[in-house]
């Protein structure tokens, strides 16, 4: 998607280590209309999967994820990192790696919100080694839902997980490719 | 606004202890039809306020914020709760009290992205005591930045937020106000 391709070339920072800053306009101060047009593209391409929800993870999911829903007209659940007093005591929750965090990072969902035979679509900021959306797929498997597609705006194809999801056997969709990070090079590409 | 006031009477749930439960629609599954109307609502309440970039808190901030900023072509920035890897080492900070955690929380905003001179429109979730918003308000005008209006989806107004902010001198609007909620009830009203 050249919108994003060329806002990444233009404000995207290599900060090492993998480490792709994006925070100019995804995920600490965004861009509603480069969002709105990501939901816009993620729409068209999933609009024939027979998706009933949205899931992501809080926090930066919940932008472009949020977007996706409104042009498919679909709910969104973002999956909380923290518990909050309102969920109820049964919950569905698994651990990730964070790669930002440098440690496991809870992914929690409300059973009232995940339910069985629900038909999903993962939408996130970053598919970068899968684990993140290897935790969204598990949760909602385990709530009895169905996984119909994933989407990232940016996927970090160097990092391998689009080969980690080929398994689930669903389309998979990034907006974006980063071939490779070396020095303070962005090589983007078609995915 | 009629339609979350709507919505609230149909599926928000009083927890006791003033809590009010709107996870189904707000602030863990997203009504993404519902917030693009409120983000709508905002943007002509606030048209004319001047704003040049939307303030809000992470996580449930996120959507309305992002919703009105859509409608108004703004920038939106969200508070961060915990700093990320990619934020310099120097930032704007502040400790605002959590209803919901029941402990203090760091509101943390980059200087990349809080400037001197921009006029910021804050948009929240809830306008319960305003410490959340009150934190805001310190972050952006230790940046050197002006407020210009807040908004809030929903404002218990006998917790006395809209009083402790009257002193900023700026338009303050809800889309809905709780007048009370006593016992199982939530009494609905006008702002």
């Amino acid at each position: 998607m050249n919108e994003l391709k060329e806002r990444i070339a233009r404000d995207g920072k290599n900060l090492g280590g993998g480490i792709l800053k994006v925070d100019s306009f995804i995920n600490h101060q965004v861009d509603p209309g480069l969002m709105d047009a990501c939901g816009r593209e993620f729409a068209a391409r999933f609009a024939k999967v027979g998706a009933t929800k949205i899931l992501t993870a809080e926090i930066s999911g919940i932008a472009p994820a949020l977007m996706t829903a409104r042009h498919l007209n679909l709910p969104v659940v973002y999956a909380r990192k923290t518990k909050p007093i309102t969920m109820p005591d049964q919950v569905f929750l698994t651990l990730a790696p964070s790669h930002t965090k440098g440690r496991m990072v809870e992914l929690i969902v409300s059973p009232e919100y995940l339910g069985h035979g629900e038909k999903i679509l993962i939408i996130d900021d970053f598919l970068a080694t899968g684990s993140t959306i290897h935790g969204l797929v598990r949760l909602a498997q385990t709530a009895g839902a169905t996984i119909v597609g994933i989407g990232a705006l940016i996927e970090k194809s160097f990092e391998g997980g689009r080969a980690a999801l080929k398994e689930l056997n669903v389309p998979i969709e990034s907006l974006v490719c980063i071939l490779s990070m070396d020095g303070d090079n962005i090589v983007l590409g078609d995915c």
